[in-house]
């Protein structure tokens, strides 16, 4: 291992100027305008990988292509699938940038750049590693194929598509993926579940038109106010989630993530100033983490109604109309979520209205393998890399591709986040700090070693 | 009579030409760009005034002018002061109509164009009264002053404050008010109440900026759920209105308005197919026309929150904001009911969010004389020009300056519409019908007389 840790430390020049041309491409896959930036990133990487040793082509998706590199010299190995995704979210200096986004600069101790740390920086800690490993010894310990996507945060789900048909190409022992946040500044962590997603448009009508409220008012049944209430049933004053079968095959917390849990730190009084509230909120019963992790929610993202200009207009709304969502935990089903949903709305739907529903967006929650040689494997390099045992965790939020490469390929998903939640990731000035450019790097190096012995 | 009623029709031709000319005026006072049409229809106006045998003035207003006709060469006589708007609500003929808005056209037995019913048209019965008055006779009965503004679609409030400058000037024994419509079609009828109005904006702001729904949700209040919940508590299943001391001072409907209202005709499902609704709704235990007339409302104007464009965006909203007004029965005062849906609305905000309120619109209900000289000679003249005993009945809307008027000049107001509901005031192809403006000169024309000999 010192000999590959200190190929690392001898190529971090050549490691820095690989990423700084990475990051460079504007490769904003959600604006159809950066398409060919979005191709010509995807061409760059396969031609870097290419110069590195590694097999690589762009694949076409139907989408955005993805970049498939391949290193399979070590017959009997074990494969490790390393995914990534190399599409950024919009960015333009005006946003509030110090820097310009497009731009990779060394600023202190971070690496400001779009796509810094979501996802170029965390993709590369792994790609950094393993051409150490080659530059070392010649060779890798497992073979690898690295997966890095042009789609995600397109999210159209052409990409899983893709994956899915070629869950042969594919064929893997273990899957890394690397697309998010340690717990907190510095606490490494593995992340063994996600939440799903089940999110809904209804629109509630009455009169076919806006009515005078003066003239109507009092005799018509106020579709804002319909709106309100129904949304209003949906949960009880102590934050329980009140949609029968809601919680059915939600499974209660086990004791040793409990356990687990109390060991991290969450500051509740710090989390809520950053956020600018007076106090938190949630769900009876629950630690925080839990209502983050392992409860499901229900959201209202947006919700309109009515005259919504300056001033006053006195009218009876025609429509209203709210986006509700639900995070989903292992055991819930969106489809099934969106129908109970639905449901709730038009038994507690006032006379005098009507409602139409649609689902916006879906996806499955995911539950990985906790245990076992791949989530034990990480855990050791974590540890060895970071200097600090590393927590076992859920995350709130969801990837959905994560569950498409669990389901086709079958192979047990690490999901290791190298980043920060204070990286600023989508927002203005996104940076990746040089400590877990240089940490993760190790982590990956160590990871490869510790899968080639495990697998 | 017969010979003013004989000058009436033998005036025909005249009368309509110059309410022809009157209504070609685009005379729309929310559009700055159309300040000189207005002026320029006010400056025509007076100079037709005085081409007829009045005193006449254009009046600064601070706003739009106001239009100054006067007749006093009957001392000892009664003054009686006529209200009219010459100002008119935007048309353009993309909006739907089947004629140019502003070229008054007579298709059938309408008479087409934007202020043909609101309230050129409206206004023009009570002028064409007096000028066959003065054909007759080369005298009026009483005393007349025409007070014509140029504001009541723009509300601004600056008429009214002329009102409350000029009363002196504006002395008079009796107001009457014609901008509005008849009970139902062709039922004649005097209204002796206005509602009022309390309109008010609320926002509730939770976290400083939008969250990731799945990084945070479980955790923080959701401000559009919150203000959901704070408009439900405003009202109770059965529509009772649930704001501590809302309805102080209401006084219950009167044994002779209920049996009043009780003849009159009120087709609850054509009512309801006509707006669009399966079903009218509103608060128990009161008749439709109780609740229209007689009971304030509370309804949600406007509403809006977080992500509202096409499809899906994961947010928590930073914010949610509702417009909210109350119409307002006599005995109820608009800042005061302002105060107590605040305090309502406070006492029931979760934990995790904060309100702000504003006030964007307050007019005070308005209870007139429903008898005495005043109200028994309109009842006279409009049962002989319509062949049909009049109804005493209230109105649900707002006509701010009746409020002035009535407070300012201490004389009785009698409300008088001539139109009906479906004149189609405000929108595409407004009209008048040819028999309510016969008809309602020939009521103007008896009131005067009526007036003379009772006031």
């Amino acid at each position: 291992m010192e000999k590959i840790l200190k190929a690392l430390k001898d190529s971090e020049a050549e490691t820095f100027s690989g990423l700084f041309e990475f990051l460079r491409f504007p490769s904003v896959s959600a604006d159809p305008q950066s398409a060919g930036d979005v191709r010509r990133c995807a061409e760059w990487l396969a031609e870097k990988m290419k110069m590195d040793g590694f097999a690589a082509s762009v694949e076409e998706t139907g989408g955005h292509p993805a970049v498939l590199g391949r290193w399979d010299k070590n017959p009997g190995a074990p494969t490790v699938l390393i995914y990534g995704h190399y599409d950024v979210q919009p960015a333009v200096k005006s946003d509030g940038w110090n820097h310009e986004p497009f731009t990779p600069v060394i600023d202190g101790e971070k690496l400001y750049c779009r796509g810094s740390s979501d996802d170029k920086g965390q993709f590369w800690c792994h790609y950094a590693a393993a051409k150490a490993h080659l530059k070392a010894y010649g060779k890798l310990p497992v073979n690898v194929i690295f997966l890095v996507e042009g789609e995600e945060e397109a999210n159209t789900g052409k990409f899983d598509n893709y994956v899915r048909e070629s869950a042969k190409k594919l064929a893997c022992d273990a899957v890394i993926v690397s697309d998010g946040p340690m717990y907190g500044d510095g606490f490494p962590a593995l992340t063994y579940s996600l939440r799903g997603l089940a999110y809904m448009e209804f629109t509630v009508t009455g009169p076919d038109r806006d009515l005078h409220s003066g003239v109507m008012g009092g005799i018509v049944m106020n579709p804002a106010q319909a709106l309100a209430k129904m949304i209003t049933s949906l949960k009880d004053e102590e934050g329980r989630i009140m949609v029968e079968g809601f919680f059915d095959g939600v499974a209660p917390v086990a004791q040793w993530e409990r356990d687990n849990w109390k060991k991290l730190p969450f500051d509740e009084a710090a989390s809520a100033k950053e956020i600018g509230v007076e106090t938190l909120a949630g769900e009876v019963g629950y630690t925080w983490l839990e209502r983050l992790w392992a409860r499901p929610t229900l959201d209202v993202n947006g919700m309109w109604s009515g005259y919504i200009g300056e001033g006053s207009k006195t009218i009876i709304p025609s429509a209203a109309s709210a986006k509700i969502s639900c995070r989903l935990v292992p055991g819930q089903d969106p489809d099934r979520i969106a129908e109970l949903l639905e449901a709730k709305m038009r038994s507690v739907m006032p006379k005098g209205v009507t409602m139409t529903a649609k689902m916006l967006a879906k996806a499955q929650p995911v539950l990985l393998p906790y245990s076992g040689p791949a989530v034990e494997g990480a855990l050791a390099a974590m540890e060895a890399a970071y200097g600090r045992e590393p927590f076992r965790i859920r995350e709130g939020a969801t990837i959905p591709v994560v569950h498409t490469l669990a389901e086709s390929l079958g192979a047990p998903v690490v999901l290791a986040g190298l980043g920060r939640v204070s990286d600023r990731i989508h927002g203005p000035d996104e940076h990746f700090r040089l400590e877990d450019l240089r940490s993760g790097m190790e982590f990956s190096a160590r990871l490869l070693t510790e899968l080639a012995g495990r697998l």
